[in-house]
């Protein structure tokens, strides 16, 4: 039993989705409390059947909450998550802002769950594309040292929230009807397109995305200085993201052995039947929990064995996003000493 | 001047960009003969303002015809592409089927043109994503060579043809309507969605458009054993291949260099405007005849300096099909004496 969980933006694409999952995952808490800015405020959410209506976030939202699930946006996550924590909640966001503060964990439930219990109030949620490539490096890393990765994505609008998602729908169909799109969500059109993601680029040349997935990487993966390079794409696509990932291992790793990992591995649903012609898809991740994974090969391009190229597809807005903060609540939440009401302070 | 020119698969997506080129770039001919299937003959295609009936192709279609562009499909090139030499016609052929036929050069005209004319009546044209992918790569191997190649591509509809642009358009009106949908050109959904590139799967774990961009890759830079994986995707795009490729090189390679280098190079324009935020695009691609090249930057997981990445765009139809065929052609006639009339036979 949770006491009282607060959701942070819960009218946006990720908070609707947290909402969904603590009904699916019969989460009980005392208390829920549906937190958005004030344009949302008043908006009704039907959570477990039980209607909720969203109050206006403000300094004062955090009084008696022991739990706080952000996912709106790392400025507000900058200005509230410190007013939360001093409030006695335990904070888990979503968002950029804590990631890699030195203080903050960076938890993916099946790969570091021990990092969780280090918080100091607040637990940062990784990246989306970052999440759905570490399910599925992970397993392989733990028995055969991963020494490289390449991996490019094609990550869907829902990324970029519910409006995103909205215009790519609109956008469509106003370009079957041979209609002018202007953009309005993202800087390009995205109808029957794709772009490099449109963060902001550093002097080393890559974008925050990409920044994003190898540092967040490193630190989960506690490897500082693993190398890996990221190209990150949007493409036309609703809600689930797509990775081609190419790895480099200490030793030889055979697809077999790679397939024989995963089929075991937690998270992870093996999607690779060469004979069907089923591999990862988009629109078979979406709405499901696992990271699918299939295109299991040897690489060609390393004759020595160590390589192992990979295609896998994950539902950014549930495990890229609300399930991954559902299940550090659950990993929390598991160990009633851990309740922050139990902590010393 | 060319004597008699005939299109094979002159109703087709390649065969008709291949019409408009011809007249785009004012190339002259004493005959055009535009040659389809039984089912799309009596159609109609304009040439240069003149409109053009096509003729059934028949074994007999090649009867004084000096050059002949294929692009039916390996099974008719296979056919009749043998005819047509036997007699006298040069090919010039867009399918796979002598693609790796050691006595059939495989050109990309601003690449290996010499090769162009070691022919023994036919020349293949390399697959669309090898195209677009070495017309970026080549430029850089000829200054500091090459070590290895990881690609990931987002290929376009008309890479199988018109009727697949036509599913993608029409199935996502269905989707946006509601209405359910059957895919019937492509194995899966492709609206809103993505997949693994439905060419069969081989023993070694590649589909058989990796394995082309493996291979030709190879033969086209005479370097037999280079390193390269690829993994191949289908995106909801419709007429543009895109491509994310991680480059190994013998000697330290900075993205300066690079980038002056490809700056220079034939059939390749940078996009690369970081404070614009614009890179290459399908949409900007479509209907241009360069590959468009971007997000040129040092690969951050090869720490001495011997990696780059980019990310490139090429209309699939035009630099990845029929505009790389009529290189060809203007290869061959550009030199009279290699004129086929004027060849030993």
């Amino acid at each position: 039993m949770i006491g009282h969980l607060a959701v942070v933006g819960a009218t946006g694409a990720v908070g609707r989705e947290v909402c969904t999952i603590l009904g699916e995952r019969g989460i009980r808490v005392d208390r829920l409390s549906l937190l958005a800015s004030s344009r949302s405020a008043g908006t009704q959410i039907s959570v477990n059947g039980h209607a909720l209506t969203v109050r206006e976030l403000s300094d004062h939202s955090f009084e008696g909450v022991d739990f706080a699930i952000f996912s709106a946006g790392a400025e507000r996550s900058r200005h509230f998550a410190p007013i939360a924590t001093q409030a006695g909640s335990v904070v888990i966001d979503n968002s950029s802002a804590f990631r890699m503060d030195p203080g903050t964990p960076l938890v993916v439930p099946e790969i570091n769950p021990d990092d969780a219990f280090q918080h100091r109030g607040t637990i940062a949620n990784p990246n989306c594309s970052t999440i759905i490539m570490v399910l599925a490096v992970w397993p392989l890393h733990r028995v055969n040292p991963v020494r490289r990765i390449v991996v490019s994505t094609y990550q869907a609008a829902s990324g970029a929230g519910a409006a995103a998602m909205e215009e790519l729908r609109t956008q469509t169909a106003d370009h079957l009807a041979g209609r002018k799109i202007v953009p309005r969500v993202f800087p390009h059109p995205v109808a029957f397109n794709l772009f490099s993601h449109n963060t902001p680029i550093g002097p080393d040349g890559y974008n925050t995305e990409e920044r994003k997935m190898i540092d967040e990487t490193r630190k989960i993966f506690h490897e500082p200085s693993l190398p890996l390079t990221a190209t990150c794409v949007r493409v036309a696509v609703m809600r689930a993201h797509s990775e081609s990932i190419n790895l480099t291992f200490e030793r030889p790793m055979s697809p077999m052995e790679a397939r024989s990992i995963l089929c075991t591995a937690p998270g992870v649903e093996v999607v690779d039947d060469v004979a069907g012609g089923r591999f990862p898809m988009p629109i078979e991740a979406s709405g499901r929990d696992s990271v699918l994974v299939g295109r299991i090969r040897q690489d060609a391009s390393q004759p020595d064995g160590r390589g192992i190229d990979l295609f896998v597809a994950g539902d950014q807005l549930r495990k890229g996003a609300a399930l991954n903060a559902i299940q550090i609540l659950e990993l929390l939440t598991r160990d009633p000493t851990n309740h922050p009401r139990n902590r010393p302070r």
